[in-house]
């Protein structure tokens, strides 16, 4: 099997650019060179929503599902990334429109947040009715090349939206060299046990 | 495209079983609830080589490659499981010998190591001659159900024979439930900078 492969995840370091740039967040590496048997072993310690990771349910709403129940054919299957470089401020319903985005798709946003290594206060967003537009579709998830899906709306409805319709929220990507399209997608998150969202891997396949 | 997917990978918690049962190697999370938004975030720690990890060459070898620079197209292709449950403490050459391996292949060992949630210290091997036939070989990379790939041996020349020859190792991983077969191989490590190995998710789909 002949295919191209594109790696959409962000280089996690210890100097990533982190949600509202708060040092806190920063991804934290110890190290140990062992001089008796020439090994190394290191220990880390970040957020799980550092770089490229998904988004479970209970990150936003209280009784919401953990990250390691997502099931496995939502991880896996087509994607089409949409060109919305044009885009400066908000995703609307108006932008997504015209794709005539199919029931059962991932649906990523390259946008200006691609070209961007530090934390943008002004990134794009998904606006509210993109989120239920979204939803009524019934796309399987949305995966932006922001920190987050959304910003400046009180009580985050674009993420409570999307969890309350089983949409999928993918945070994080780096799409600047994938060109608009559909592909096979591998979603590949940290299968952590009983909390609300997964550092991933992710991979765009072109058969 | 229509396949069926099994996720090979461990499942990650503060109760994992670690290399040497060392109560330092556990994961600790730290989840805390927003009461005043109703969100939920964690900050998680762990060792690098828990649950289903890659090794990069600086694990072992000291000018050796890191985790980020494995190029993608060793990340996926084809895989072989192989069934070595009738083994007890080593895989040897003559062991392998059988399967004709080929190269450019994954090799998957599935032994009674996929049956045990608990560390156990006499777990089943790659012995170093087996490591040198499969690096003779030529194989894209070695995945065991074991948290190691070798035990017993000084100087872990297991390990430091495929690393030298640009064989990827592979541990940690679930097979229990696969069938021995050809499958196509996802393997999904987290992209971290600069250091030894990462925690990953791997898939074996079948067509």
């Amino acid at each position: 099997m002949s295919f191209k492969i594109y790696d959409i995840s962000m280089l996690i370091s210890e100097d990533i650019q982190v949600w509202d740039n708060e040092e806190s967040r920063k991804p934290k590496f110890n190290t140990i060179h062992h001089a008796v048997t020439g090994t190394t072993e290191s220990r880390i310690c970040l957020d799980v929503h550092t770089g490229t990771h998904l988004d479970a349910p209970l990150h936003m709403l209280a009784d919401g599902a953990t990250i390691e129940t997502i099931p496995l054919h939502d991880l896996h299957g087509t994607a089409r990334v949409l060109d919305l470089m044009h885009i400066n401020e908000e995703i609307t319903r108006s932008d997504l429109e015209p794709f005539a985005i199919q029931h059962g798709e991932w649906i990523l946003f390259k946008t200006r947040n691609s070209l961007s290594e530090i934390y943008e206060f002004d990134f794009v967003y998904l606006k509210e009715d993109g989120a239920k537009y979204l939803a009524e579709l019934g796309v399987k998830g949305v995966g932006t090349d922001a920190l987050g899906i959304e910003r400046s709306q009180d009580l985050f409805p674009t993420h409570r939206t999307l969890m309350r319709n089983n949409v999928l929220i993918l945070e994080g990507l780096r799409l600047d060299v994938v060109p608009a399209g559909t592909y096979f997608f591998i979603l590949a998150p940290l299968k952590l046990k009983g909390i609300e969202a997964a550092p991933a891997r992710a991979f765009l396949l072109k058969m």
